[in-house]
């Protein structure tokens, strides 16, 4: 390292992260330089370093792992006729957490968004297409987000593997179970109303 | 480290840290893991390591300097006979940043507080009173923070060291510059009309 060590370089280590502004970063720094005991910034060091060595992206369904294939890819319970494709790894998480869905997945890292020039290439859809040539896949669920971009990649990549003759799904959207009425935006309303099922 | 490397053990290394809870921490760790370059997370992994080993405490002052004493106490263009006492290096920084004050420092690292049981042998107040030893300082300003705890260290180092011969001074507060006066809260607006001056 060439520059010198210095609170900035600190402080300006933690803002590159996202929901840290400038006022929470030089926090951060100062809470490591006047709290915190060396051993344990030396751990929080190595730990940075070692995750980003040793948890990679999983050659088949492109989540984080240490293992190649993946805990999930490569596990025999798991049902391999069904993928549901996510955002991001935090989205396999979150539906894991329900203990409800016992198929495999597909992370994108990230939707498609002219605005911001992500295009089809930019994200792991040719992974995914690669994943359905041999015909052991019968249905893809879209779980993407219900945001403008997210919609958009669904709408996407249902046009791009339908013709592949898999079946695809989009997960269903509406009101929050739970939560009112009253707080739900105007786009989630008509969806609930649009998805409505007989009872 | 024995322990195996994994998302979680990244995730904690972040929720130590203040101002960020679990979701944020796992945010900053995903964050890490899918976007940044492996070179950027090794700068960041180094830089923490070599602030933590190179930054400490002035032996003088006690704010966080590379220089023994610091760039502060050991420049020949301040005012040597005063001292304005801080409860952090953060507020070192905000004084500097006005670009009016010429003296000396003292950072406390904390405020007394009998409800967390920081008593005064917790913070640098023996410094302190050393630095008094002999006799140059004429004025100690008193910038611990308004709130119980900054007051009551204030009051509690006002009264250890006024016996010594010092002036002890405490900075003023009311209603901040540029701030209407139904935004202050009812002990700043006592403060203002108590420290009310001839205009």
């Amino acid at each position: 390292m060439s520059e010198e060590i210095s609170i900035e370089r600190l402080v300006e280590q933690f803002e590159q992260l996202p929901g840290i502004g400038p006022k929470s970063a030089e926090r951060i720094a100062f809470h490591i330089l006047e709290r915190m005991s060396r051993e344990a910034v030396d751990v929080m060091s190595k730990v940075i370093r070692e995750a980003k060595e040793k948890i990679t992206f999983c050659p088949v369904c492109q989540n984080l792992t240490t293992k190649t294939p993946c805990d999930i890819c490569s596990s025999e319970r798991r049902d391999r006729s069904t993928i549901c494709v996510v955002e991001s790894p935090e989205d396999v998480k979150a539906i894991e957490g329900t203990n409800e869905y016992n198929g495999l997945y597909h992370v994108l890292h990230g939707a498609l968004s002219p605005s911001e020039g992500i295009s089809p290439e930019d994200i792991k859809i040719k992974e995914l297409v690669e994943r359905l040539s041999d015909g052991a896949v019968k249905e893809v669920i879209m779980a993407t987000n219900p945001t403008v971009n997210g919609t958009a990649t669904a709408v996407y990549i249902s046009r791009l593997i339908s013709p592949l003759g898999v079946k695809v799904t989009r997960i269903a959207h509406g009101v929050p179970v739970g939560s009112g009425l009253e707080y739900a935006d105007k786009i989630t309303l008509i969806k609930a109303l649009e998805g409505r099922q007989l009872i």
